[in-house]
């Protein structure tokens, strides 16, 4: 490992000197911002996530925020989603495509007003492509990035925690609806949630000069509850099956491929983005699936994987997107991304600095 | 600082490995990739790169390939820069802009044939961009990212030690004139080009699996000028007064903003992005522009700024965007991005930390 810390291109969220406290070990690049992902505990921080309460600087899970007269036909014209039914309030887990299908992110969309939305967005330039898009259009919109970095609590006791300092209410926030809410003058937005399968919060800061503030009285009010620093875990993501986009895709995945169908409407009108060559795509039939591997090693390994092509019968058919070790499955686990012609049982190897690694294909999610 | 590695989503370059054999120490994310940074020995690689030659990974230094019939005019249509009078095996360094004139990227545009052009760019997703504004026109174009990785060679030495490997034709090329070349079936393409005011070369290395190769063959031949590795400079690209794109801009800075008026071509055709809202900038005067700052206290300091306010009179009128102890002017400067009612010979206080440290405003370059 190398070392990593701000420069001018680097820059860092308003939760960065609580996190600095907090004893960060190990940063990540995530649009254009530090994200920490490590504070040296990796079994205890993996432990809070599953069993407790964690806290996670997400602050670079930024917001390009849509607004005028067109913006709900922008906000609609970059969803392959049909966002005619989201209510305000609601958010919607959502893939954007290019002309071509490939997915270009998938953010949670933040219904804030009839003319009013939030994308919150994966690591990729969102903001120039909507700008972009609007002005091709000819759209009435402002494009914005606003003052807004979440704060993430995670876990079975982030309810209870979170209940705490904004009171019972939050327990009746249904999944990705969300709701103003202020704490000793911090204002902020309660979202139900987060990248886990273990359930809790997104608490969008919406005054950047405030992240210690918000992220001291989370720490405070979680003590009876164990709370801890932490980062979105790609243990308990891979176990859970959920997407990295630009981890696990490329510059030409489609949403069909890593098992985002649920969320593409073909219906949708012609002059969506994307959604002629997803319905294309659709009729041929997508090239490759994403499935899990299990290996047959089961020796536990520290870290996580970068890509490695996988073969079968020695013939390449794909690659190894993300891998870990399991704690749960007591297994070597990971994703790929793999011809249609390869099925869950299937044997293949990995191809891992020069060793092949043997194992078994299966549906995801693991767990 | 915190530590960094590769993972799912942040790449390695084909030198990565030369790199790490070499004892990389630090990298900063540039394209979703890692750009090494540090080698540990701060003045010995910035002497080198002064008064010697230096090897440099910038494979990070990613190309946008634009090939087909409407590939000449999406290239004009990129570029704020007249590219007609641009020739098959020249480059030009090239402002892109989005519809408001807000700079995307600053990439050196090489043009390999009449429909055939790479921009080798910043750090920004300009394949995405390309991609969606060639879709949104109807252009006849196919858009990709080659098996592209340029490695430098920088310095006054840098030209010996090409010339002793490629052959001394290498000595006749023109600044930003680029030609084809091959060492031990590696190929590969030769510009005089690179992010430093010492000269040198860019090797654009057009075959992945070659990196460690070509990174060897170098090194060898360097060894009589005394080659080791480096980076871009911060230090020497301020002193020389080099813009970093995303560095020392944010998301609304336009050309004129950044000393890039050379390189805007107004009377360009209107359907060329940005050209009409630069046309208004230029008419009712940009509101910022970029000057260096010289600081009052002189104590050298290693490492370089980030983002820093800037006060005069109380009242705040811009911001540091870089800065660093220059050995050559033996003092502490950087460039401030600041309201044009501020002057060369102006004193203003830089924010650094809760500490206000005086300086005076001048002209860039520093050198």
């Amino acid at each position: 490992m190398a070392e990593i810390g701000p420069n001018t291109r680097l820059r860092t969220s308003p939760f960065y000197e609580a996190t600095v406290m907090e004893g960060v070990t190990a940063f990540s690049p995530y649009n254009k911002m530090l994200m920490p992902v490590s504070y040296g505990d990796p079994a205890g921080e993996y432990g809070r996530l599953l069993n407790g309460v964690s806290l996670w600087d997400v602050g670079v899970q930024r917001q390009v925020q849509i607004e005028g007269p067109d913006a709900a036909r922008l906000t609609q014209i970059l969803c392959v989603r049909d966002m005619s039914n989201c209510f305000i309030n609601q958010g919607k887990y959502v893939p954007m495509c290019d002309h071509q299908g490939a997915l270009l992110n998938d953010p949670v969309v933040l219904k804030l007003d009839d003319n009013l939305f939030w994308l919150s967005i994966a690591d990729n330039n969102m903001l120039m492509w909507a700008r972009g898009i609007a002005a091709e259009r000819g759209f009435d919109v402002k494009v914005t990035e606003p003052d807004v970095s979440p704060l993430a609590v995670q876990g079975p006791k982030a309810e209870d925690v979170v209940a705490a300092v904004f009171g019972d209410w939050v327990r009746t926030l249904k999944f990705f609806w969300f709701a103003d809410a202020q704490i000793e003058n911090i204002p902020l937005k309660i979202a139900r949630s987060g990248y886990s399968k273990q359930g809790g919060f997104e608490l969008y800061l919406c005054d950047g000069s405030r992240g210690t503030d918000l992220w001291n009285i989370m720490r405070e009010a979680g003590a009876p509850w164990g709370i801890g620093p932490g980062n979105p875990s790609p243990v308990e993501r891979i176990e859970s099956g959920l997407l990295s986009y630009g981890g696990d895709t490329d510059n030409d995945t489609n949403p069909f491929e890593v098992r985002l169908d649920r969320y593409v409407n073909l219906d949708l009108d012609d002059e969506v983005i994307g959604i002629r060559a997803l319905r294309r795509i659709r009729e041929e039939g997508p090239k490759r699936h994403q499935l899990g591997v299990v290996l047959d090693d089961a020796t536990p390994v520290p870290g996580h994987a970068i890509w490695y092509d996988v073969t079968a019968d020695g013939r390449k058919v794909g690659s190894m997107t993300n891998g870990c070790w399991s704690p749960r499955l007591e297994a070597l686990i990971g994703f790929v991304l793999i011809s249609r012609d390869c099925k869950p049982g299937d044997r293949v190897e990995v191809l891992k600095h020069g060793t092949l690694m043997p194992g078994t294909l299966r549906e995801l999610p693991f767990i």
